[in-house]
Order: C-alpha cells, then structure tokens, then sequence
C-alpha cells in the first residue's frame, strides 16, 4: 500500500469475498491510496483468467452488480476507477462488443469513474465513445512488440526480470511516451497508469523500486483521478 | 407488479444473479414499485432458510456487499429500503447482535434507507437505535401468538387459506392498529407493510385481492418510502 | 421417467445440488430407468450454455469430480453412462482435444461406463480410442443438414414442431439408420439414443408419443447398457 | 507427506476444488499416504467454520456426494476414511442425529470405509452404530479437560506450544491410552489416530518431530486402514 496510488480490488466473482473486500479497501483508505474496482467473469475455480462466451447483456449485469457491491465498501460511496480482470482484461482489448458492454456497465453505475484499459486497445476508444475518462495502462515488466501489443508469457524475453531495467522502461513510457519493443525499434506509448500484480514473486520489492526511481527522477506518483 | 407497491429483490447469495436483478429491477421501475434490497445468508444450496452461525462483522460486509450490488441496478442509484431475508430475518428478530449488525451495514452504505423488519421485534429498535427509519411488517395470512410473535408454520391454524380472512385481518391491522390472536384476543399490532410472498401458491390472486380490499376501503397503498 | 429408459442427471456444476441428485437418482431407480451422469462446465449462471476455456487437465478433473458425486448416489455405486452437457457438449462434438479429455476422465472413473454423444461427432471417436463403449446420439426434434449436423437453433426450420414428423423421423433413425436433411437428401445416421431436453415445453407429452410410437412400430426402448 | 500416514483432503464444499483434489490425491499416493475425504458445509466464504442448520437428510447428500466425489480420484476408486470437517466435525461431536446422518451416508457409500471422530464423542457410537469400523482420534497439540473434551482454543493454555511436550503427550496417549488433563488428573484416552493440521504454523516441524518421535519409542505409524 504505501507504493502504489490506486488499487485494484477484486469483487467476489473471480477472487475476493465481502469480509476480504471490507479488510482491503480499509487498508487501502487508511493508507491514502485510491479505490478501484476489479470485476471479472464469474469463475472462482479459474480465478478468472479463462474466456467464458457471455453476451454483452450478461456482462452488462456482472459489472453493474460487481462495481456496486465494491462501491458500497468505500467510505464516500464512490471509486475512482474500473479496470477489468484477467481473461475479460484479454478479451476486450480486441474485441469492441465487450469493451462496449463494459463502458456501458461502468456509465451506468457512475458517470465520474475512470475506466482503465490496456493502452492502445479497445478498451480506450469503448471507454471515450461511452463518455467515460480513461487510463492507458501499461506494464512494468512485460515486453512489448512493435505494435505496441504485450508479447506473450509463452515467448522468450516477455517477462523483464532486472528491476533496474522495467524502472528505466517505466520512466521512458511515462516521461517521454516511448518504448523499446522487442526489436529493438521505439514505438510511442501512452502511459496513464503502470499495472503491477500484487501476487507476482518480489511484487513488494519492485513496487519500492518503481516509486523511488519515479520520485528520483521527478515524477509525482498520484491517484488518477487526480493526474488524469 | 401491478399489485404491490414496494419489492424485495434477492441479492444473489441465496437466490438471485446479476441477469435476473436487473430484470426484476427494470421490471419493478417499469410498474412504478419501490425497490429494496433483500440480502440473505450465503447459501444457493439451502434459499436462505438455514441458519448460519456468521460473526456480526462478517454478517456486515455481506450486507454492505448486497445492499451496494442491488442498488446499482436501479435509475436513480438508489433503494427505498433494506428487508433481510428467510434464516436472518429470524434471527435477527430476537438476537440484537445480529439485528444491530444488519441495520449498522444499512446505514453504512445509504442513511436514508428504510430497515424493514417484523413488527415488535429485535429488528425495529435496532433500525431506530441505527439512526434509520423503520418499517413494521405483518404477514397477511399468518396467525398470531398473543404476544404478537408468529404462530410457527408446524402448528395446526397457523397459515390463513381464507381470502376473505386475510382481507379482513390486514384491513384490521393497517386501519385500527390490533390483531385478532390465535386464542381470540385482541391485541396492538404496528402495520406499516404487509409482506406477501411472491412463491407461495396463488400468490398474485392474493395481492389483487388484498389491493382491491384495502382501496375499497378507502386505504391508499403506497410505497414506504411515502407513507412513511 | 415412465417413457424414458435412460436418464442424464446434472451433477451439480451447472445445475442440480446434492439434494435434487439424490430425490432424482431415486425417482429413476424405482422407475427401472438406467442413470448417468450429464456434467458440464462450472457455470451455474449460465446453466452451463456458455464456452469456456478450460485446459484439458482441469476439464479431466471436473469431469471425474461430477461423475464421482453422481455415481455415489446410485443403489449398485455404478452407472450406466456419462453424457456432457451444454456448450461442453458442443465444444467435444468438433474437438477432438476436449472430447479426448473427457473420454480419458470417464475411463477413469469407470472403464464399464458408456460415453453419450452426438453421431458422426469427434465424441464417438475419442470414446472408442479410449476404448470405451460409445452410443450415438440423436435429437428427435431438430432438423439436420446434409452432413448429419443440426441446423443451428437461429435457422427456420431448425426445431421440428409437429409431433407425428418428430415420431416418424425418430423412427426411420432408428430403423432404417436413415434420415432426410433439411434439403430432403436422404443420409445415413446412427442412432443408439435419441435425446430429448426436460425443458422443452410439451416434453412429457413428446416422451409419451416418441414412446408409443416406438412399441407400435415393433421397437423395444431399452436402457443403452442393455440393447449396446 | 513424508511425515503423515492417512490425510484428509478437503472435497470443493468448504475449500478445495477438482484440480487440487487431483494434485493432492497424486501427492498422496505417491508418498504412500492413505486417502480420506474431509467432507465439510457448504461454506467457501466461511472455510466449513461456521455452524449451519441444515436437516439430517440434507446432510446425507453433502456426505454423499463429497465422498463421491474425491472417491473417484484415487487410483483404486476406493478411499481409507471419511473424517468431517470444522463446524461439522465439532457438531457432530455431541450431537448424534448429526453424527447419524453422516454415519449412514458413508455406509451408503462404502460399507468398508473407517468414520474418524474425536475420541469418546458422539462420531464413534454413530459409527458403530451403522456397523463402520470408526477411528478414535486425538489432537497433539491441544490440552484435555478431565472429562476428555478439547479445552476451547478462548482459555489460557488450551494450544500446547512446546513440541517435545507433544510429542510426550502423543506418545503417552498411544502407548498408555491416557494422558494428563489441564488439571493433572490422569484421565483414559483412545487414540486411534493423532490429528495435524497442515496450516498450522510450524505444521511440516511438528510433523517430524511426531514421526520421529514415535518411531524412537518404538510406534509404528501406519495407516488407519492396516493399523485398526
């Protein structure tokens, strides 16, 4: 909690529970660090990184029922952001039906949140049709290709493993909106916010390491809601 | 819809989804019917009939869970009121901790929602005690102990079959404020609401007809959030 | 059950608790109807209609857990079938990857167990690779194209509703090994079981006729562990 | 598992699901390990801790279709024992219509599997009753009140910390059938099995150091199933 800006809080359809929200978004509050919720298909036996076929109007109703259920827990009843999880994260940056249908959930549940998407996806521009702020995210520790896409787990090289390395990439994305993609080539990137997993091995060690190489190098880590 | 006034919704632990609150939802919005929240224990399994040894702050967080996921259904983001249901409306009404703990959830998320609970019971002082307002509910067609408590479904008299006897009891309590009990005495009972349950056999017939009664008489049913 | 010889009873996953499995289990025992188990994917929202990707290792376990609890309930702890259901049920008919999965769980759990699934499908020949008994399944009230697959739900035409055809199409499947496609191209077509949903409006009625249709014709309808 | 020799693996009610019952039935039988099923409430939020109210004949389902379930995973379709879990297990303990209940489904299941219950509770007679070998087991690591019950984890002194106390306790316990009461009485004591938890902080420490232990006096730790 005390190097990060905004958390990410799962609802209870893929991980998380109402006594493990309640905990978590008062250890969130306590520590200054503002509230997101973190909806995702509802399978807790794959911790919601498997695709399931639902239809926009089902998902519609999971994000409604998952954004409200988080929201409830915050002490002034509002959020500040949306970012969906795991296998839903995946599908809707390729495909506008379901980021659509997520904006839309998002909309109706609060005009004001932010909804977070994978910068450069369609997660962005279903974001700004339905009306919504929104934050490009990018990843710390994952390379890129030339399109600016995350190159897969299963290739080599995906994973940036020197944290003196995914600082210098995340200072470069955030400062000059450039990229290093796997060839070699610099891209542009948009970094609104920078994605860290709270159960990646040494997650707790990179997160110090990102916010002090930020801070030494002048750039003030904020809540989006504020920078955006 | 076209009968009642005000609709307990299930919030999805003891029966209810996502797909089908926000139809209900529409449905209820659609008739002019007030919605509130009708959270219960965590158990598919059992509807929520069974009771749950659950600790007041566990209780809590999955009312707050409940409250929030419902309210963000509806068009104006917000419920006219809270009424537990199966298991926990029963135990809540003579255990103060878990009624304290209910209604501190209730407040928690909305100060203005209304707490529904059994007239006489656990339930309404600890809404009053909460700072909430309160509903005293009756049951149309049950019979009464002389105390004011319901005669237990296992004993011979306790469920009214008669139309025209329920008519005529909700009629007694709503306008004069007493109850005829099961031994023949009269007795005060408080009737802001009379609940009547949507799966019981011929159950719309006897919301018509307790609607066409009560206007009969000259008593407007409204929503609580109205009357009271 | 009095018109059935063989019943798929959901296991839990998308339907069915072990409450309803239990009272069904024996509504079938007493009724002399052979029992197996329909397991499907861990979607109770969905009803178990809905893709997901599973990895063939999960797949094996789910599948082994569902026919395992089911099997239990049974007089002589075996069964006499497993037949998946749902979008698993789709999924297997055209990959061969998922229905070998399933095929090597059923054979795991019981090598005497029969593997249900749609004729011409990858079902029949991943049951036969892992050397299982298999019976090719037919739906009595869906049209089929010319190469033996159903006309999908979304076509005209794709549910037969005249409950003669439905009789005399299911008929010259089983007799004749033959069908007309919804072209009116004769084709052949193996039917060991011909499937009909509970669901379906009319279906105690269609069962009835499918039935007698059957024994007038001189048919036997037989539990498949009987007449395979 | 190189330290235990019967485990009770949790069956998807109360925590587990089917990819980790496959994982820890593999684990388990390639260490040699006897296999038991650890059925418990239908409790995920609650982790099988919480009492809940359900009926005798309810119960005989969740037994049933638990043991099924993690039946069908082991090698030879056969399990050593069922041990109940948590709320369940303590329930049970004094309450004999419980202990009935799951008795019976377990012999409906298989009529050679071992029941294990606390030592001189409510499970043995059950078991006995319904003709099931039982097994009477102690826990290591928690002080007794003179009449044999667990002293409450709530009073001073009720966990025993020091491992070589323990591991004297266990021994005397095994070896004499007695052990020393939090008062210093000797009292009479069956141990047929001595019960760890694996989260128990230190858990794989104490486990060795019973092993050990017990085999420098001279016990042979075998499974329930050989030893009983």
């Amino acid at each position: 909690m005390p190097y990060i800006s905004s958390a990410n809080i799962a609802c209870g359809f893929h991980a998380g529970d109402p006594v493990w929200i309640g905990r978590t978004v008062s250890l969130a509050e306590e520590a200054g660090v503002a509230i997101g919720a973190h909806p995702g298909f509802p399978d807790l036996m794959g911790f919601g990184r498997r695709e399931i076929q639902v239809a926009p109007e089902e998902l519609k109703s999971y994000i409604i029922y998952q954004v409200g259920a988080l929201q409830a827990f915050t002490g002034k009843k509002r959020l500040q952001h949306v970012k969906p999880h795991g296998a839903l994260y995946n599908m809707g940056a390729v495909n506008g039906e379901i980021a659509r249908a997520v904006a839309e959930a998002v909309r109706e549940v609060d005009t004001d949140l932010i909804l977070v998407g994978l910068a450069g996806s369609a997660w962005i521009e279903a974001g700004l049709n339905a009306g919504l702020k929104v934050a490009s995210e990018v990843f710390a520790d994952r390379a890129l290709n030339p399109d600016g896409t995350l190159v897969p787990r299963s290739q080599p090289g995906a994973v940036i493993r020197d944290t003196e390395k995914v600082v210098a990439a995340s200072l470069k994305m955030v400062t000059e909106g450039k990229a290093i993609a796997i060839n070699g080539q610099e891209i542009p990137v948009r970094a609104d916010t920078i994605c860290l997993h709270g159960d990646t091995e040494g997650a707790v060690e990179l997160a110090r390491n990102l916010r002090e190489g930020m801070e030494a190098a002048g750039v003030k880590v904020l809540p989006m809601g504020v920078s955006l």
